[in-house]
């Protein structure tokens, strides 16, 4: 993404976090879960995931006071078995019921070897990878997968927009080396990212988006008079397809027509769903063996002859190492009109601006 | 694929299975394992995926020949926790290994709600949907990744060939409308494809392959100067990486330049690795349900309006259900260059010709 004319005014991550949790205190939840929301969206932005953190907040915030999430979710596990849970989210925000899925998932990897754990009326979560992520301090692999929560892709040959980029993030932790996190949509790019584009006033490449008769759509704010394209063709809408069912009707959440555009309706309950697959690297190996292997595997790629133009090979994850490392030395940067959003939230619920 | 000028010869399932398992029994393999491999590879026929049935009879008996493959594999679980195994293949025949992960995987999944086999000292096991679709009977999914024999693709940005076309196939069960069967590359193309291109002469389209130099590869009879294209890009990338370290390296099998290619190198272990992973639909709902909604969802994408140029949507596997349905009643058709091999195999091996 090209820099902006005007250097971006900076922010601790201690700054957002704080700020965001006095945003969602000030809607009614809970004060310990206002900070487990905010951290998990500031975790975000340090992963470089502008467009699913702090970005995010005038939209949640509008929705809470819409009363289209329930502040004060009672988030309980409906199934259980030795390695499988399904977990009713109560129409609680998204990051509360996966960060309970992936807790749940880990706890059960721990003794049965894997764990899968199963959402419906969850919601929007934010970056994925904030998730997956979060197995590897218990020497696992992490894997979470959602239904996204618009509708932005036509089944492969039709038109009519049923199938969202529903995300994939996995993590593989390395030893010496950073991890292994590849964050993708089933999509040539993500909804988010189009929406930072339009915000910032950028014009898309071609292939991210058609209009309705196949041609190239570039100008990001009129996004919703087309649509994303998916990864291989017939093969990103088998996977959309497949995640779908797996994160959503599996679980007895929306999938296709019936998923709620929570950009364009603030109050209708969304039922998104979401799985979370936790996978113990002591089931099949020394973790620490493992760990080395994976270095090795990250050494090899980066070993590649490149091709012409090409400086060198990159891993999945290296831009949100890079981010994180940039960001806890340097701070966030916020773009202006963001932060003109930001204030005005800040303004409307009495609390104190970012600063 | 264009057909072929001339008409191809038809042989019954039984023919064909019956003949292969005669060549495998001739290789000194037990008659029960001859079968079942025989069994497997009919039925990959029956699906419709060409490039990875009977066509692969003559490399086998290469193979099993030079002694690349042990013919009286002592397949063993080595790690067990509640919802894992970790197996040794013993360098079987992959069909006869990925058989055994898949069993157990689904026993499993009874118990614990969702069983995840892992396998090293594999081999190539054929098409990745016969195994997916194990565990539909279930009233399970089945998901099943492998590390390709073969490395054709570089990571993405380099011209070193590290990674295969690691494949992924998920099969989803429906009620009245067939079974959703997602059987992909994660390539654009994967090489079994490009081998059959090969041996048909026919040329293939630009996308699918590039040469070192970038340049689109389209003879397929060349594939070995060039490399496939991942999907999406460096997505595409990202999933051959993940699925490798997945399905090879978290189970002591090869991936990276250490993988043996077995189309080159008829003798040495290939020490191949694969993962099965079995979901059981009532850890999560109501089978029958669930079916139901299936059918929903496949009805709600056919019922799409289509680009221009299209006559409907589809669905993954809607080809190889079309292909076993046709093939029931007139049977397998097999090209003349590939029943001229056959008959050579059957000559070498002093058994009855297919008939």
């Amino acid at each position: 993404m090209p820099d902006d004319a005007k250097p971006m005014q900076r922010f601790t991550r201690d700054q957002i976090e704080e700020f965001m949790a006095r945003c969602f205190a000030a809607c009614g939840m809970p004060d310990g879960d206002a900070a487990t929301v905010a951290s998990l969206m500031a975790e975000a932005d340090m992963l470089g995931k502008d467009s699913h953190g702090i970005f995010r907040l005038p939209g949640y915030i509008g929705r809470l006071k819409a009363g289209g999430f329930n502040p004060t979710p009672n988030i309980r596990i409906e199934r259980d078995m030795a390695a499988t849970a399904l977990v009713d989210g109560d129409n609680g925000m998204g990051h509360l019921v996966v960060k309970t899925a992936a807790d749940a998932a880990i706890e059960k990897a721990k003794t049965a070897g894997v764990g899968w754990v199963g959402l419906h009326h969850s919601n929007h979560a934010g970056a994925a990878s904030v998730y997956s992520n979060m197995a590897m301090a218990h020497d696992m692999i992490g894997l979470y997968v959602a239904v996204g929560s618009a509708n932005h892709l036509p089944p492969w040959g039709g038109t009519d927009m049923m199938l969202s980029t529903n995300p994939i993030a996995v993590s593989v932790p390395g030893d010496e080396e950073d991890a292994i996190i590849l964050d993708m949509a089933t999509t040539v790019t993500s909804y988010g990212k189009v929406k930072v584009y339009a915000q910032r006033g950028i014009e898309m490449p071609e292939g991210w988006m058609i209009n309705r008769d196949g041609t190239p759509l570039t100008d990001a704010s009129k996004s919703d008079t087309g649509f994303l394209l998916p990864i291989g063709g017939p093969k990103g809408y088998g996977l959309a397809l497949i995640f779908g069912i797996l994160a959503g009707t599996l679980n007895g959440a929306t999938f296709g027509t019936n998923v709620v555009d929570m950009n364009a309706d603030a109050t209708s309950v969304t039922n998104t769903g979401q799985f979370y697959l936790a996978i113990n690297i002591s089931a099949f190996m020394d973790p620490a063996a493992f760990k080395t292997e994976v270095d090795a595997v990250i050494r090899q790629m980066r070993s590649s002859a490149t091709m012409e133009g090409v400086d060198r090979v990159r891993l999945p994850g290296e831009s949100s190492h890079a981010a994180y490392r940039e960001r806890k030395t340097d701070g966030v940067p916020l773009p202006d009109p963001l932060l003109e959003n930001l204030a005005k939230v800040a303004d409307d619920l009495g609390v104190d601006r970012l600063d």
